[in-house]
């Protein structure tokens, strides 16, 4: 699917690298355990990272029933960005350095999620952080339920901005004797460290956490 | 040094993760390649991805004289936001799940920088990307230089915003059979990927890209 862009996702800036494609959005913001949510108040714009989730055509936030974020994401529109840095460019010329990234901005209105699907959407919150873990923690009670607002936004008006490959160098810098590729980053998986009270044996998703660094 | 929290700065959320200090904003600063800015114009909130480094107490971006959020950010106060996520922990109960990260969020006004300080400013770019690279490449020409917009922001209203260490369950939980602890996250350093023409020898900024992983 390919939504046409709206004013705030028409993409001008090096707009070979746009797309407006819902498969790229989604596999943008399911590699994502944070994004960046961008609004206003009488302060002036504010920028804060958050946890966030997809289920569906929604990307997902949470957070306590008194956050400033949430009580002013209900009430004006906002954007929400995740950017992954995949590697430093390198070029024969100091201007033609760049990085590659995947970019995905969303731009709309979060609304509250309702009370009847908490529970639907932090138990896709906890698949999305660790696969299969739900059913092994003691689960929220009402209290912490009742504690916690989740929002979602529709991923509808989006736009991604991705670039990969090698550098671009001008044809009158070919010849330059300058190393020049790429440096790629990615996100690793650490051993993972049990809480020092901790007697349970690790399980499935624990077990699996570095494996994904081979893959 | 440590700054005292301004309106926009004072941190009320979990406000024991909180830190003023200019060492902990440095570090988090400079283990960064990239921050989300957030502003608005006619269209409402933007949060926009862009490289940035730091010259003592200024982060500095950059972009093409036609860029629409440099223009805006000199006329306005904006947000910058850095975070660096570290890892996943789960706890016991669903509800204490979190993250561990280090953030940074960065107030204020952004100005050009003048011409006499723009190759400055881009060496300090590059040697923050590649160190000891800039004297190997081609250094950039009056015409690059003067489609190239470089702006700053004073680091003196931030706030850090630091989570480490394990889960915080409660004492009722303590003894459930759940695994418990933290999944650490890790930016890691790949193979760097010579460009197809390239005939060079990897310089010392190529070959130590790895170690950092060691270390």
């Amino acid at each position: 699917m390919t939504t046409a862009p709206s004013p705030r996702t028409q993409i001008k800036r090096i707009a070979r690298n746009a797309s407006y494609d819902s498969a790229m959005l989604y596999a943008i913001v399911d590699a994502a355990y944070l994004c960046h949510v961008a609004f206003a108040d009488a302060q002036g714009s504010h920028c804060i990272p958050t946890a966030c989730w997809r289920v569906g055509d929604y990307l997902y936030i949470h957070g306590s029933n008194g956050s400033r974020m949430l009580k002013q994401l209900a009430e004006q529109e906002s954007c929400v960005t995740i950017t992954h840095l995949d590697g430093l460019v390198l070029a024969r010329a100091a201007f033609n350095h760049s990085m590659n990234y995947r970019s995905a901005m969303i731009y709309g209105r979060f609304t509250v999620v309702e009370d009847s699907g908490k529970h639907a959407a932090l138990e896709a919150f906890m698949e999305h952080l660790a696969p299969g873990r739900q059913p092994q923690v003691r689960a929220g009670n009402e209290q912490e339920y009742g504690a916690t607002t989740i929002m979602r936004i529709a991923l509808s008006e989006a736009a991604c901005k991705v670039r990969s490959g090698p550098p671009k160098d001008d044809e009158a810098d070919m010849a330059l004797p300058v190393w020049a590729g790429v440096l790629p980053l990615m996100q690793a998986h650490g051993t993972p460290v049990p809480d020092a009270r901790c007697t349970a044996a690790a399980p499935a998703h624990v077990l699996a956490w570095q494996e994904q660094d081979q893959a």
